[in-house]
């Protein structure tokens, strides 16, 4: 067991990020929360953190992804965590696996059902999972929610239950 | 890397379990808040779950410790999480390291600097980190605290900092 | 001043009521939060609660202002608190002030900007206000929200402030 | 029904103004949240503040209560509305009724039964109360909490309850 020491954090958005807008009463991307988050888990981990984009995952486009992918080819770390909405986290996923650049990487995808800033949410929960599980697992691509790690090419999102699964 | 697929979760109170209690304008244990925190986590990790004690690990005894010894061992599980104050958790991982019984298994301490109950709490990040540390880490003794793992006798904490730091 | 001992609680929704729904990623209506508010508040009042409707105040109908009227007038209460979306609160409002058979009673309108599910919000801070401007207010038709008392026909909603303001 | 339209704010500590310090395990006052509460609030009341002292209002003293008294007498403004911990709140309330000078301002006392800052506090629902009845009632010493008003001469703390009564 290694413990890479450095984590690559690349922000992308979903629910993990959205905020409530009381003028519109809507959702919106005020912008990253993950500073407040780390502060609020007392996180001493050396990350190196890039906002690649504030997207409900539903509008992430091929580009969008290319550009996720070529982030984690460009990171100089062996260890990233990606946050990211969860209606299409094995889309990205899967498209990261099929990266032969990145094999000798540990690249985690996470997310959250509930926005960190309505509370009660488990996005940090979450985000201690998948930091951990870059640090301390083998490389290849997965997913961490629900407290479990998942390959990228054996899972699957449960709409009605909000879960992710084996397939 | 082989994922442990059930964990014990072994609770025996510490700042993470603690409420505050309106009569007395004091902190008190009402019973664990476990249960909520993982139901909020979205947690569909098999857990197996015994509260051995609510305790302030001040107020730990020699005793206190062998019977969470006992609990390790007797455990069937091979990933083993323990809820636990921070003024002793090293001192706890110290003792269950040198029991030569648990060398096949991967038994995780953590805790939280403020109560889950009192909101923006470390709490749901460290047990997050905490149950994926103990499906991935080899078998050994371990404290998960601010996103990091350490080795039972490699690591302090740092009161004036709240954080844990190796020796 | 005389105070009024028992207040009628009539809820219609509004933001204050509506909670984040994960599977859809949309805030919805899942039931009223007033009584998780009121013993969160300590609230020791004499209250007598009714659930009208849960509507966004910008689906109101003639029917619903019909509905809120008839239940004034039929509320055998002096001391009235209607929860509101803020929409269009003023015209609930005014459609009451206008009542012949209410000139008796006090009347108050409120609501939230955020809803009480989210955390961070005015509800608590608002309904506080509207249950004591029950208990002390002469008798007619009021707002109450962003900790001052309105007159039914001297207030108006600024959009962009997201506060209510004199004419 | 005169609407007073300034109200002074004054501050004294007690509960609402605790914070959890996560190196001790205790309670303490890190400086006032009232700030923070009004503008969660969405207050836009014209509101005149001042910190007289952070204490728990069981090590008030005589020379505090003459300090609070002094500050009440001293206001320009005919409304006041002072925070203060729960379990001296009746003994402050009678110092400032004899106060022949005050019998011109409405003076409410409230404060909360758990810090605003652990969450699903009854410090807003208090505050919000407090600030309505500063405005509407007459002029005299009051007590706020649990939603109701109360006459400083006929009131008093119930401890097991965390409530307070008439006598």
């Amino acid at each position: 067991m290694q413990i890479k020491s450095t984590i690559h954090l690349l922000i992308t958005g979903g629910t993990l990020d959205k905020q409530y807008q009381a003028s519109t009463g809507e959702l919106f991307f005020p912008g990253t929360h993950l500073p407040i988050l780390l502060k609020e888990a007392n996180s001493t981990l050396a990350i190196e953190c890039t906002v690649l984009m504030q997207k409900d995952s539903l509008n992430m486009t091929d580009e969008d992804r290319a550009q996720i992918c070529q982030a984690c080819i460009d990171s100089p770390q062996k260890a990233i965590v990606i946050t990211h909405g969860t209606d299409t986290m094995v889309d990205t996923a899967l498209v990261l696996q099929q990266q032969a650049d990145l094999t000798s990487k540990t690249v985690i995808l996470t997310g959250a059902m509930r926005p960190f800033m309505l509370g009660n949410s488990d996005a940090s929960f979450n985000l201690g999972a998948a930091l951990m599980a870059a640090q301390l697992a083998d490389p290849g691509v997965y997913i961490v929610m629900n407290g479990q790690i998942f390959n990228a090419d054996n899972v699957q999102k449960n709409r009605q239950l909000g879960q992710f699964k084996p397939l």
